[in-house]
């Protein structure tokens, strides 16, 4: 049997996490958002990627949910002097990572391979895949101008207004093949989306028209974990930009956004009054995660009411 | 009026550290050796450039020689758990100079130009200048079969017996405009060749036929300061080199492989008895460089000879 998650960075991490611990070991795929990646000063950065591989290698910097526990960040400290830029901050060890798959990709390796490779030598027994292996970039329209993602997120601080979000290079790209045989194994007994932001970690994958089309026709229930707790965001710019979007703070919503393939439907206890609107089966829970048994729980809960849950019928 | 120095990484930087104190702003050039130059772990890695550069900075790890002061190692001890090589060591800070030159490099600037723009930026008032943009490659035939520079070097720490050195590349490279225009500055009082390894540091640059010939054209007395005190290397492995290669433990070798374009010769006191076999000029000094004070002794000494030394008339 297997289960496999969509997720972005931190946020989803957390979900992905509790998945983790409450699988049996090898049962667990995590399909990560890479339309957050950059070259940065010729590095090939992808935030989300690491961000998994370090929540669950148990090596990441448990304060801020990014990057690794005990860095230094000498790297960073030379760099101004030297003509570098430094607003978006590479720690030392973690720079590890980047060159390593700067090189292996000039090489003519593919990002499955190498981010597979780095789960392995870590110990990991959940398999990351990077949504594609094709270039896709999330760009944003906002008030002062299109801003890249990690321009907008990192350097502007998701400060200016978003009026557009686009998701360059998605229409042309591929989902990985190892995305799609994991989608497609007959012993998948589930899909969930984790509680990432729907339209800056989620929706670039779901651009991918094989991606989102293989999640129309998987054969296993597809629950979406909501972001909003009490329709607000936990952290992040979720409700930042749905407002700005023009969308109300709710959970319905991000609903709508996934209704061509959704079964079900966890929402955080705080927004019940939602759950008639959601037209679909809806799981109540306590959704903030703030330790590790939150975690567990809600991972336990989630994945309880997906296995209940029955594909629906749509009109084709 | 200026002066130009032939050196190699550690110990021809400490004559290069003398010069830089003694000569006014502005007058000191340093042609600096390539050929240990690497692509590791995919960055462009110059040992002796930034060696020279660090040195003149005041930012070198005065312990070693080479690399910086205070450096943390974080990233060396990330790599091996991703799979990555840890024989050659690079510092957390030190990765900025390697990272940003790789980005440049890659953007088309030449190693010359981002060489100058780093020793600016970090106030140097000399210049240092690549040997040449060419990619040469010292390459050290050995009882153990043939081994590039660093494998050589750092992995095999100079242990292998060589029995023959080339240098990939040299015949085609060409020294770059501004090592060129520095041995054609009609100011130019002085070329001196820094007490670096002889057949591994600035036999590379003599290899380079246009860099050799304008050593020779050269209107400036070229004076070269013995790496051997008493017929013994101060630091590496000269004189074993030398005797792997047949050579006696004796400065004139070296004085021999410098007959074509030699003007002078700085002779360490110890090796008196070498003086009249040299066959030219010869100042003796005692060469060792432990302080600061005797680097500053041995530069206003080398320069002050230079500078009272004739050309000498060669057969054509």
């Amino acid at each position: 049997m297997s289960v496999l998650a969509l997720t972005g960075g931190v946020g989803g991490a957390k979900l992905a996490l509790g998945l983790y611990h409450v699988l049996p070991p090898a049962q667990l795929s995590l399909v990560v958002n890479t339309a957050d990646d950059m070259r940065h000063l010729g590095l090939c950065v992808s935030p989300d990627i690491d961000t998994l591989i370090y929540t669950l290698a148990g090596l990441v910097n448990t304060q801020t949910g990014w990057g690794r526990q005990n860095e230094t960040w000498s790297f960073m400290q030379a760099l101004p002097a030297l003509g570098g830029t430094d607003w978006f901050r590479l720690g030392d060890a973690d720079l590890a990572m980047h060159v390593l798959r700067t090189q292996r990709l000039s090489h003519g390796e593919s990002l499955t391979e190498i981010t597979l490779d780095f789960g392995r030598r870590l110990g990991l027994h959940a398999s990351v895949l990077p949504m594609t292996d094709d270039i896709v970039a999330t760009r944003l329209q906002t008030e002062i101008g299109e801003l890249d993602f990690q321009d907008y997120f990192v350097a502007h601080r998701c400060q200016p207004a978003v009026q557009r979000i686009r998701y360059e290079g998605a229409e042309q790209a591929q989902p990985s093949a190892a995305v799609v045989q994991a989608l497609r194994d007959p012993g998948l007994e589930a899909v969930l989306l984790c509680p990432s932001n729907p339209w800056l970690s989620l929706a670039p994958m779901l651009a991918l028209p094989a991606l989102r089309q293989a999640l129309r026709d998987c054969h296993a229930p597809v629950v979406a974990v909501s972001p909003l707790v009490g329709g607000k965001a936990v952290k992040g710019p979720t409700d930042k930009v749905m407002a700005e979007l023009g969308l109300p703070a709710s959970a319905l919503p991000v609903a709508q956004m996934y209704a061509d393939f959704l079964d079900g439907f966890v929402l955080d206890t705080r927004d019940a009054a939602v759950q008639s609107e959601l037209e679909m089966p809806v799981c109540l829970e306590d959704t903030l995660m703030h330790t590790l048994d939150d975690r567990l729980r809600v991972a336990r809960s989630a994945l309880a009411f997906a296995r209940q849950c029955s594909k629906r019928r749509r009109t084709p």
